[in-house]
């Protein structure tokens, strides 16, 4: 299928239109969004309209363009760019100028994009909800008074409303794949170390990774192409018709709700008549790793966060800060227990699923995204248990580093359903593939207005 | 200068002596000596017995015999030997079977060793003076009433005293350098990462290092070799005329004594009439790295001992129990820190000394070891300091993962003055040339009596 982005593209490259005056359009109408519900936490207007007028006279003066030549993007508010301050979706006091752009963003800048501005998160990427003590959650396009999904809620939130066409988010236990899962879009989680991480907020450094929410698969995979190329030894896709597809049959997915399940047997079914062959595995184990991937991930929070705590403890929201001074509490053997779990579970899992498996197929979320009211937790005894059922599907890939894709398979009544695709260390381009596959398959209704210049 | 090891084998070669009726000796000897003061935690007469009449057998019939034949050696109790237990230093009660030989041990049987049991060493490798709660202190052999210094204690002792020709320790934050100044005899701590570490107790796994102590560097140089073989790539040593040594001129080197600052400009001296070219550099950066690397040792050594401190505290010593508990409460972020600050100071030694110098020349101790009685803390309030003191000029080629030989550099009355050569990561051949260049300039009178057989 071919992607929004490059649908765009083409239509821009025949001069459809004028990406100055699309991008003013898509401002204008970002202003008129009341704060509570916009998913965007800053336009840059000037250097936006002044990004779209460059690529008008490039285009006019017929020089190549960029693969998102014609394509509008904006970025969850956590990545550097020179000349302008970075949020992360904190009190404004946290601001930050920013000395030097991240690489990410020049490579997607280099790649013809323009960059409409910032767009909302969790506070300092703490929280799978989307709620935000400080700006609010953005409203869920795709499901009235359903959780955005956190943290990168303004990035799912603004690719289902159709603002942009994609948006660079970060994932440390389900920060790209829950919103993506919420909004009705696709979420990809790279392999950890494949994006560059320099001028990016850390949170739990050895968890997080950048990747896309987009659209459609292909929409997805070429901004992630573009921001991080692969080692050429990377694993290549396999054929549908020679694909080993695991799917859990223990106690990892016992919590997922009976449409979920059936939603997945038949996805499995229609895989195997396509010529997969589907292998029961029992992951139970897995259901082990939330605790170590959360311990993990909140040391390493509270390492980042150790001085401003100390100095500015105000700053924070009152449940980002319960939660590191929680994490500040964390022994350093339970961290370094944790580590060796990971090693443990990573040989496990290598061995016993990816020695008799191409793919995983696994549940982003139990059902459709839970309404938002309740799981408005704030800073009370509930958070952590919130925070444990939301991510419980999403945490063994990012405490094991390998590339996991969300995407809808299904579009009821009170949401989407979403699984995610998870490959061994380096396959993303093996998860991709079968994403592309099961999104063809599917042919689900589109979440977003299909551009009108197609 | 040739080895006693070598001199030995050349010995045994030409016939000068049967082994099993060496061991069956140097057994006789090793049985007579006070529990107290014994350097050995146990004998394993059998089977180093049969190890002894199985070369002599081999020498009957012609075969080649490895390098390590007609030397004694003996290890510290920390390593696995399959058909036999490991003490750790520990109470009886932490005794465990072993289940398979370790690396270095087997590699030491290949080459010809006489292995004739185990060493005394501080309780779980915990303690820089060598006292033991449950075993006591071995005599030093080179200064009466002096500290072994720990924790490689017995293999100092028993290098010092004749009883072999060099024994394997480990260094986490200076157990090789300490006994080996201590007992004025050589000791060398590999870069980490070198030696092979399975089936070998774990204390702070992140410094944790097997290496040897021997009498000369040429015995430590032959017996690292055998245990663990250099990268193809790793750099190769510089001619003395050729080298610039580097020598610490700020606060680093401040609390070294008098003696021990002439001893080293002495040295300097002797190396620069020789062609080298001595140069000045400000180390005081490398005082910080103190505490950082005792969290780091401590919270990997509370991660090893997590379980056995809940389930059997009181078989730990009062001062070893105390110290765990300690490092329990490190906090993980305090240690996530540590290793932030462990890359800094890496990337910082790495461009401001190992940019302008080869190697580097520091003292082992800030002069010849104390007296064990003043050192005697048990569990009170100045553990802390003593081990704090006694690895003050240690701890950085740990924390950094550096090759660091000691050696002593003068005989004083009331015992050795050591200095440490300190190289870039996998430089170790090179620091072992410099130390061979200074063991043979300074001709020291040997603290161990030379083979009747040279």
């Amino acid at each position: 299928m071919t992607g929004r982005i490059e649908i765009r593209r083409r239509a821009y490259l025949a001069g459809a239109f004028s990406l100055e005056e699309e991008a003013d359009r898509a401002l204008g109408r970002l202003r008129a969004l009341p704060m509570a519900e916009t998913p965007f936490a800053a336009l840059e207007p000037a250097r936006s309209l002044a990004q779209a007028a460059a690529l008008d006279r490039a285009r006019a003066r017929g020089d190549a363009l960029g693969p998102l030549a014609g394509a509008l993007l904006a970025h969850k508010d956590m990545f550097d760019r020179e000349g302008f301050s970075t949020g992360f979706g904190a009190h404004f006091s946290r601001r930050q100028p920013a000395a030097g752009t991240a690489t990410v963003l020049s490579r997607l800048d280099a790649a013809g994009q323009v960059d409409l501005g910032r767009l909302k998160m969790s506070e300092f990427a703490m929280g799978p909800t989307g709620h935000n003590h400080h700006h609010g959650m953005p409203a869920n396009p795709a499901v009235p008074g359903a959780i955005t999904g956190g943290s990168s809620s303004g990035s799912g939130a603004a690719v289902a409303a159709g603002h942009v066409a994609a948006a660079l988010g970060s994932d440390t236990g389900g920060s790209i794949r829950l919103p993506a899962a919420c909004n009705g879009v696709v979420g990809f989680k790279p392999t950890q170390g494949r994006a560059p991480m320099d001028r990016t907020m850390p949170l739990g450094y050895s968890q997080d990774c950048v990747g896309p929410l987009a659209a459609t698969v292909a929409d997805a995979q070429a901004v992630l192409s573009l921001i991080a190329p692969l080692p050429p030894a990377a694993p290549k896709p396999v054929p549908v018709a020679e694909l080993r597809v695991g799917f859990d049959t223990g106690a990892f997915t016992d919590g997922i709700s009976a449409r979920m399940r059936h939603a997945l047997s038949d996805l499995v079914a229609r895989l195997a008549a396509m010529g997969a062959r589907p292998v029961g595995l029992d992951l139970a184990f897995l259901s082990h790793l939330g605790e170590p991937a959360n311990v993990t991930a909140m040391a390493e929070a509270a390492a980042v966060h150790a001085d401003a705590l100390a100095l500015a403890p105000d700053s924070y929201g009152p449940q980002v800060r319960a939660r590191l001074v929680q994490a500040a509490a964390i022994p350093a053997h339970a961290y370094l227990r944790a580590q060796q779990i990971r090693r443990v579970a990573h040989d496990r899992l290598t061995a016993e699923a990816f020695g008799r498996v191409d793919l995983l197929l696994l549940p982003t979320l139990a059902d459709t995204p839970p309404q938002a009211a309740l799981l408005d937790v704030g800073d009370g005894p509930g958070v952590d248990s919130v925070v444990a059922g939301l991510t419980r599907l999403t945490r063994p890939a990012s405490f094991l580093g390998l590339p996991a894709l969300s995407l809808p398979i299904a579009r009821l009544a009170d949401g989407p359903l979403s699984v995610q695709v998870i490959g061994p260390a380096w396959a993303d381009d093996r998860v991709a593939a079968l994403a592309l596959t099961i999104e063809t398959a599917l042919a689900l209704p589109a979440i977003q207005p299909e551009p009108e210049y197609a």
